[in-house]
């Protein structure tokens, strides 16, 4: 017990130290803060002192609250912070924005604005020297509690226009567009997507209303990008079911049991996350419906997973670790600047895709 | 740009809102503070104030200060921070680590000592309310300086017998032993050991002295766990290579040109980690060496990955998120107890044992 308990004497404080040493206070604070300015006899002494009546060092708050820095970057998202670490797209993000604290020894504090009655809390007393902001759209209010706090932030998507909140992200239409060009020029004609979200808490096929209601911009923007290269090569987009999902089973299974409930179910579909992808092609194998043969599927991200699973996944991929990396360095070495940033996706054909076999 | 920086006006204060709201300092501050005991009326009214003026709430470093709570837990590892993101095993960990945050609306500070000139730094100037400490033995003095914090801190290892130290962990010798004994009662009798670090910075073949002088007990139970069951069977174990790795690739891949450049190739490879045995897995493949046919392979931890990788892996099973949920809650619910905690391990066999088809 011994190890956690401060115990009932009074603790020991830099003032005794420096009478200790016979030094000022001030000379002692040197010691501790800045060792360079000290003579190395007098350093020696004062730190001799310190160990002998057991002094730690200044109180991190007090010395935190002086310089104004905490050498840490927060990490907020409207999940739950078991998020960063389940999945698959966070989990690569994390790892970029954790080299680049690496690089200068930088710590992360994760926040989660998933228990909304602490969201406020948790965003005021995150003790950073600013914020990466995973999702900026939704609920949550991360944005304008992050801009209350008066710290450099950096958003991980374009999202809408505006031009005064600082993000990296890629071209979600340019990206979705890829994929779609890639099932039209393999012959494929009939389509169903499997959206994230367009609006919190809801699951389902939506409607042209819907998404034109979009509340995550994202979406829009894929889905867009979809639409655009199914109707030039004369697919009527009208018929083509979307099923917004939540990212999950349920709701990506929910989806599958209804678009291949269809008299005339897809050839292809177009799935918005590679998480969405791969559990697609778990459930089709438990149907009997073998990826490509008799349906091909498209993801969107890029993760590692993606070229491991059975088949491998053809996606388009984003930089995520290096959208990571430059976030964080946007904390790290802050400039004042709002810089809105568009990293280039690609496509990558794995097996998952290939000419239908029937039309 | 606005949204970055605080201007060059004088912030709004608290005094400036309880005079525009006619109330004393004490009552706006309550307001934010304790809002439950101020009368709804004053409440609004002040509310109405700070909105008119922008004024976002008392500053939070102030609030903690004089609060004492941060409402995060700090988890330091020896490791870089991506170790969280990238490793198997600290991924498990930090999602049960989450879970048990979560649920009560606290974050998660991650701070790295592996860049060894801020590890003091980082330990002491992480604002949580304690700490997790993935590792406790090695270079850096996580325990020593963990202390200095006067902080609640729990080790996610058992190691040596310092019952100054709370801990939670499983038996590691028993957890050894399963894997072991699997093994000998598929008739397997030429064995190799794959082992984690007995000390830092060094891999290769260790001798009986360098395990007597390892510095990581987790690492020196596990081999005496196997040892133990190989003796019971009559395995001369000075005959048994022991190779040491750093839990990646380029040191498991060496330690298996070792192994297998032997004239009697061991039949069967006890593998300290799951992610030493999976890419044991794809070296034997690549090699033209079948698991389970030629070699039988068991590893150690239980992550999810080794039920998916091929053939799924034989392991000896730690209940990793429960250590990491329990270790969360021994900080949130601190009760000021030192407690050594051993939860259980179960072999789990898989497709990658079987008995030998040589002798």
């Amino acid at each position: 017990m011994a190890s956690f308990t401060a115990g009932n004497t009074r603790p020991v404080r830099l003032a005794d130290i420096a009478k200790a040493a016979g030094v000022s206070h001030g000379t002692a604070s040197n010691v501790f803060s800045r060792p360079e300015i000290v003579r190395e006899e007098v350093r020696e002494r004062v730190k001799a002192a310190a160990e002998a009546m057991g002094y730690a060092g200044p109180d991190p708050k007090g010395r935190l609250l002086r310089a104004g820095k905490v050498n840490a970057i927060g990490v907020a998202t409207t999940e739950p912070l078991s998020y960063f670490f389940d999945d698959p797209f966070a989990r690569v993000m994390m790892s970029g924005i954790s080299e680049a604290c690496d690089a200068t020894g930088a710590g992360i504090a994760l926040v989660s604005a998933g228990n909304q009655e602490k969201l406020a809390w948790n965003i005021q007393s995150a003790l950073v020297d600013g914020f990466i902001l995973f999702c900026i759209e939704g609920g949550p209010r991360l944005v304008e509690l992050t801009r209350e706090r008066k710290l450099p932030f950096v958003a991980l998507e374009l999202g809408s226009q505006d031009d005064t909140v600082s993000a990296i992200g890629v071209d979600n239409v340019a990206g979705a567009r890829l994929a779609a060009r890639h099932l039209c020029e393999l012959g494929h004609r009939r389509f169903a997507v499997l959206s994230l979200a367009f609006v919190d808490d809801r699951t389902g096929l939506v409607s042209p209303e819907q998404v034109r209601a979009a509340l995550y911009t994202g979406t829009r923007d894929r889905l867009a990008g979809y639409f655009e290269e199914l109707s030039r090569v004369g697919v009527d987009t009208a018929n083509v079911p979307v099923y917004e999902t939540e990212n999950d089973e349920a709701s990506t299974w929910a989806g599958l049991e209804t678009i291949f409930a269809s008299a005339e179910p897809p050839t292809a579909i177009l799935a918005m996350s590679d998480r969405i992808a791969m559990i697609a092609i778990e459930w089709l194998a438990t149907r009997g419906i073998a990826v490509p043969r008799d349906v091909s599927i498209v993801g969107f991200d890029g993760v590692p997973d993606g070229a491991l699973c059975e088949p491998a996944l053809t996606t388009v991929a984003q930089p995520i670790a290096e959208i990571g990396r430059r976030a964080a360095r946007r904390i790290l070495d802050f400039d004042g600047m709002v810089r809105r940033e568009t990293l280039d996706v690609e496509l990558v054909v794995r097996a998952s895709s290939r000419p239908p076999t029937r039309v």
